[in-house]
């Protein structure tokens, strides 16, 4: 119980942290990136009107002003009337930009004007991808039980075999994330969004889920959007939640795969054995002078593989 | 021996199978897009002359020209004179996304554009980013033994201790990856593209290999550029050796979290204790009798760990 209390204060001190390092990326993004997009957008604002009061349009003038426009929009500045109101570096966006970072989805609609931006930004990837990886390791490390471990149990104490009760765990699992993270998701969103089609929405689930990020969907960019803000942090909630999923989905077929010998038949690596919060005791207690060397070649490590010996690292006491 | 054999015939097929299905993936996504794009260009071309030939340019028709500018280029189709000879769905190009979806890096300068090309991008990484994983997965599996396991062995030989020669290890690794798969290859693509600065090549490396991809800095997509098709199948060969050896420190970093006891601490999964191509056997040669269930709850695990137990998935004969 000790041990469960520490776990959830350990997940709990992980999102804490995450939701302030994203709420520091989003003032630090947004600080460095508003100045340098104020600035290309005023000049944008009088390149379009310069354009507009020259008396003939020539072929030159324009190819040199739509360069010009172009590059800006490469940017998420646009020329356009409509959107000149909403910044892409205001907090909540910048939060959003910093999400769409970490995660490795990286949508690429709004990106980093100054070198700058672009110095920030891979130091904060540099610890926020790895943070994230952490953080949502910890989540789906603490879902299993109720998710998976429990169901499984279930199906299996009503008489089912082992292996056909993970497959159909592993289906009813696919099921509900498709359900949840996909189906619904995408209805809401090209309900919500008035260009996208239903097959829009699914697509922008499945290309931002998979951490893809193609970036040619990405909600809560149309312009005059009800509630943007409120929208973007939803939308950052649902990322997280579902490459959780994804993440849970992929661990349980990994297990599943495990089991019905399909790793072992790839030569590939096993998931790891232990899933559960009070089985991180070394297996063997070993003194200090049982230490095996840590990483063995290919030779020494086949003589410890006889049926009954233990995997390596098992036998260093970590602790 | 025979088992090391199938190990590399196994390999080999993974990544011929990689090739083919990046080959087929060109060939179709080609296929779609292609007539699409042709046609949009099109459209946009004459859009332009129309606007050029209009003898007052007023601020609305600015706006409606300027609103089917952007949509086209979202699409990676341009209207600039200079850029409408290069396609983007050629098959080097076709190709090029497809690695960019099935490696999850998604740079989006190029994305589908008719309702089949989305539907069949969907298909295609819901089979190649699993199977991406798997073939890197395989390739790491196969460079461990030379790039870690053995140096390791080699620093312990030489008389240090396993903790301080798996970390020196490890800062030997990051070092010779930063080198290579860094620094090197930003001085390159900063000396190839012509508006690149190193900082770009370095933020274009970075934000590639973190499979981010926000699709701001994308090789060869400058007009005239020399060798494009040849430019571009080396940025992908780039990328499969650069995710490689991405995961390699990741795997890398893990063991030797695990072996300094921070995974135990944080009460996160340790990396998988197997790594060699002979140790798939199951550790305990269990009769079918003696299977375990396969996933259990805590209560039922809790009562196997007990020191000298073993963990639940390896009670399970998986040959």
């Amino acid at each position: 119980m000790h041990s469960l209390g520490r776990s959830w204060l350990l997940l709990t001190g992980f999102i804490l942290f995450y939701v302030i390092y994203l709420l520091f990326g989003a003032l630090m993004f947004s600080s460095i990136e508003r100045p340098v997009e104020d600035k290309l957008r005023q000049e944008m604002e009088v390149l379009k009107q310069e354009f507009l009061n020259q008396s003939c349009v020539n072929s030159t003038s324009l190819e040199r002003f739509l360069v010009k426009v172009l590059t800006a929009n490469k940017y998420g500045v646009s020329v356009l009337a409509n959107n000149s109101a909403t910044s892409n570096w205001d907090l909540t966006s910048s939060m959003f930009f910093a999400n769409t970072l970490v995660t490795t989805v990286g949508y690429g609609q709004t990106t980093p004007l100054s070198d700058t931006g672009k110095a920030f930004s891979i130091l904060y990837a540099l610890i926020g991808v790895p943070f994230t990886m952490l953080v949502l390791t910890a989540c789906v490390q603490r879902i299993m039980c109720p998710l998976v471990l429990s169901p499984v149990s279930l199906l299996q104490r009503s008489g089912m075999e082992p292996r056909p009760a993970t497959f159909l765990h592993f289906l009813l699992l696919l099921l509900l994330v498709v359900l949840c993270f996909f189906v619904v998701p995408a209805a809401v969103f090209s309900s919500v969004e008035l260009s996208w089609s239903f097959l829009d929405g699914i697509y922008f689930c499945f290309i931002s889920l998979c951490t893809i990020g193609l970036g040619d969907f990405v909600p809560g960019t149309q312009p005059g959007q009800k509630y943007r803000q409120l929208y973007q942090v939803t939308v950052m909630v649902y990322l997280f939640l579902g490459l959780m999923m994804m993440y849970l989905l992929l661990r349980t077929f990994h297990k599943m795969a495990d089991l019905h010998g399909l790793t072992t038949f790839l030569q590939l690596p096993r998931c790891d054995e232990s899933d559960l919060e009070d089985d991180r005791e070394p297996i063997i207690e070993g003194k200090p002078e049982d230490q095996a060397p840590p990483y063995q070649t290919e030779k020494e490590a086949n003589k410890h593989l006889k049926p009954g010996s233990h995997p390596v690292y098992n036998t260093i006491n970590s602790g």
